[in-house]
């Protein structure tokens, strides 16, 4: 076993997912956890994934091999700070945050001595959210980033990848920056895109929304998303979102141009080349 | 019966849709068609919705009551001028197409005195397509768009709102430039903006796409669409299309100016109403 004992901090759907995954792949010993909420403590112990629950962070992680911190975005660094003067030595640490680069260097910083921390970052979710809604299989077959740094060792970096490989995901390793632009581009400004567009239709008459068909409803959906997750998220990838939206304006130009100036065939090329990169998906 | 004849021209999904739906409500007592490929013709003659099947549109159409143009959008004027002498007196000619001013524009001016055309647009469609594919409940519970102009008569544009409410739509009225610009900002606009976002994604490196996960696949679904069919549409609906670009460039502007500026309570802003206008659909 990789890590005998692992404890999730802040467990919602995808925290809990882990525990779930790791208990019924035998990946762990023991599995612990800790939450902010008494309700959410209870609601944890009674599932059979969940060995042990504390009242605090610091108690949780005390005997922990691995600690994986599942905290919003904006509270990642704070928890790790918190957590960083009661950790085992020789423990790993990681978190599944949507941005990296930020998250990393907070983190890192705070880590004692001989304490590791390094990224992770599974693209794996739901419309369902929290605990309840907790599935073994969630990362099967979806991507997972892990992000080492100049200061993560090898040795460490190979076990935190084999361990969401165990949990049957497809490993990216690359460093905080690349996967900052990496999810810039394919998640941060769809949902921008989703969002623009809804507010575009949130002025517009009440019909324009009664007639919506399912096109609509797809390509809007992610603009659903907690508004105070996403504006966290924003703020940590602020550059890499703000050149994917420079260079969307781009395209979006391009679209333009052509159709004012009646270049209809061109318009057709975008489209052909916009539809053929679809089918790659 | 509102109609004792009807003559679907060009039967792709929508068309043999119209013609299953009419069926399995007894809509109409004689159901015919016209399909320019010879083996789309048996192919509609083996259903049990078709009555008969003629090689040209002129014989096609010659006893019918309502004559519905199923081509696509470019086609469809050409397609109605060539039946207008063949049609009967007294006969209703509508059409099933994504745009409607400049398709009510040309079909008006090419049918005879005393023969009407009204355009319709049923606002249903699937992955799916082409006859095989026919669904008597497509339209069940959709929106469709009746757009009468200043030459049509209410009497027949009653009658056409009842036709389509006998398949079980829901109709909307109103005339065909504002049912372009409804269309420009719920369908048009939504298809090029997940058009640009595949181009910008198709000159990344590859690993972008292998990421993808369901938001983006959501997001960009659309873009898979025939991009003759939808340069057509563009085309024809420029004027709309190009205004709720230019409103949509303000949108992403908006969420642009506030990341650069560190504005991330009015980012948080955004996206909350964004989200609050996507619980409505």
């Amino acid at each position: 076993m990789i890590f005998k004992e692992i404890c999730v901090l802040a467990p919602g759907l995808l925290g809990a997912s882990v525990m779930a995954a790791v208990h019924k792949r035998n990946v762990a010993e023991r599995l612990t956890a800790w939450a902010r909420r008494e309700e959410t403590r209870k609601e944890c112990l009674a599932q059979n994934w969940c060995d042990a629950v504390f009242e605090t962070p610091e108690e949780a992680v005390a005997n922990a091999d691995l600690v994986i911190l599942c905290a919003p975005v904006d509270v990642i660094p704070q928890l790790a700070k918190r957590i960083a003067g009661s950790l085992k030595s020789e423990a790993l640490v990681t978190d599944v945050g949507s941005t990296k680069a930020f998250i990393c260097k907070q983190c890192e910083a705070v880590m004692p001595a001989g304490i590791r921390f390094i990224g992770s970052h599974p693209m794996a979710g739901s419309e369902k959210t929290g605990l309840a809604h907790a599935d073994a299989d969630l990362f099967k077959n979806r991507a997972c980033f892990v992000t080492p740094t100049e200061h993560s060792s090898p040795e460490w970096v190979m076990k935190l990848v084999t361990f969401w490989e165990l949990l049957d995901a497809l490993v990216y390793e690359t460093n905080p920056q690349e996967h900052d632009q990496i999810v810039a581009s394919v998640s941060h400004l769809p949902h921008l895109l989703a969002a623009a567009l809804c507010n575009q239709l949130s002025g517009a008459p009440a019909i324009r929304l009664a007639v919506a068909g399912q096109g609509l409803k797809d390509t809007t959906r992610v603009a659903g998303g907690d508004a105070r997750l996403w504006r966290s998220i924003f703020e940590q990838n602020r550059e890499s979102v703000l050149s994917a939206i420079t260079e969307y304006e781009k395209h979006i130009a391009a679209f333009k141009t052509a159709i004012e100036t009646y270049q209809f065939s061109t318009v057709e090329k975008l489209l052909d080349n916009a539809r053929k990169c679809r089918m790659r998906f």
